[in-house]
């Protein structure tokens, strides 16, 4: 038996999110399918984490066990051949048998981006936020820095979240204007990327953190509010949860044991 | 009687191109039909030139002539409540009752992406040419800039042109490595992305000039078999017409007095 690693790349446009669902139609289903057509095998593969439908990822890592003797090399180029085209394998190497994609990451980074100029970029207008009116990004930006650290995020997670505790850590909370759209933070226009980088996320939780932001950036809340919401420990306190479509998974982080050290394709 | 003009950007993958056709589904067909929900006024759209299915445009400019009294600012924000959401209009300005957005076009800007590293990057699979092996990125620069300047450019399009002569002017031909993408020039890995603007251009003729400058990058042929291909005028001689969906329609300028001064939104 052989643990292999992968290194995926997908435009959620299309799925039911990562994980399988009863309905079907998700990223794993399509690279189950893929492995079965390729090695003949009915695996399981494990994501680092769930992602909506619509939510996409340049950096997902899955690990699934295999009695083929395929080379791990080959399995990449061998998946995407029989993948459809908006889910792309970047990289497969064999890990140690214990190796598990969630339980064994350590920290994940997403993004999520917003276009605040007057009309949409039509070719990222399955991947971009698009809210037409001026953001005070500086605003933003210091409502970001009071999640970093330590905190209890009940106020940002779903009141669905089966989770235990709420208490995650949060090593980057950052916004950059895209210097490439032409945006300004002067002009309050351009597409902005918030990145943030945690041990751990809950249900929603970045997407709650950026429909609060965006209020922060639109004027109706104080950047200080962020840490009123937080100590709160109360959904009900910060903003709505941002539409899926903005958000990427980009890179999933683990263990130098792991001998894992990819970077996410692209941006 | 007014004459309005905009400025248009499409994803092309889901039409049959620019110009209107008997099986429909073209973009000038959406915009006609946004104007007649609009103004209830069917309209005959003029582009600056046509696109063939699945090539796409950031700054096509089109115009219209129309008897509402709707403001011309407002133009496109009440198209793009509807227009479907791979169409976006960008700007609408009144212009000269006798401009004419093809005949006074004086230039053209295109570019057309190639992307050499081993797997596609999904987000842009509909946008990039996927080429998964090493370019030399030099060589292909050199070769285009055999085509700098006024040359008879019959070896350049499809033997289908019905233009009268083939004599046409490129100001510019250049390519870029998108150093955002991680690429080099060393690897020949890399986006890259071939930019020509000239004075007009034959049916088909950025495509063929990319699929033959590819030929040079994959050592097929010599940077100076440029020249000889362009002294021979025959389609014959040159390489293959590259794949329609790299194309991007980038730009088209008019002379000052027109007052259109129009940069192409994003990139």
């Amino acid at each position: 038996m052989r643990n292999i690693a992968l290194l995926v790349s997908y435009d959620g446009t299309g799925y039911y999110g990562f994980q399988s669902q009863p309905g079907g139609n998700t990223v794993q289903d399509k690279i189950e399918e893929a492995i079965h057509m390729l090695s003949g095998e009915r695996v399981k593969l494990t994501g680092s984490g769930r992602t909506d439908a619509g939510v996409h990822a340049l950096g997902q890592v899955a690990n699934f066990q295999t009695t083929s003797s395929i080379p791990a090399e080959r399995w990449a180029i061998a998946l995407n051949s029989r993948l459809p085209n908006d889910i792309v394998v970047h990289a497969a190497v064999e890990v140690a048998l214990d190796f598990h994609a969630r339980r064994c990451a350590v920290g994940k980074t997403y993004r999520y981006s917003i276009n605040s100029f007057r009309f949409p970029d039509v070719f990222a207008r399955h991947r971009v936020f698009h809210h037409p009116a001026p953001l005070n990004f500086g605003a933003m930006r210091e409502g970001l820095t009071h999640l970093l650290g330590e905190h209890d995020f009940t106020s940002f997670t779903s009141p669905l979240s089966t989770k235990p505790h709420h208490v995650r850590t949060l090593y980057e909370a950052s916004l950059r204007v895209d210097a490439a759209s032409g945006g300004s933070e002067a002009s309050g226009r351009g597409v902005a990327h918030i990145t943030v980088t945690g041990n751990g996320f809950l249900y929603n939780m970045v997407r709650i953190i950026s429909g609060t932001i965006l209020q922060v950036g639109e004027g109706k809340r104080r950047p200080e509010d962020i840490a009123d919401i937080l100590a709160a420990k109360n959904r009900a306190r910060s903003g709505p949860t941002a539409v899926p479509y903005g958000l990427t998974m980009c890179s999933v982080e683990y263990g130098p044991e792991w001998g894992l050290n990819w970077k996410p394709p692209y941006n």
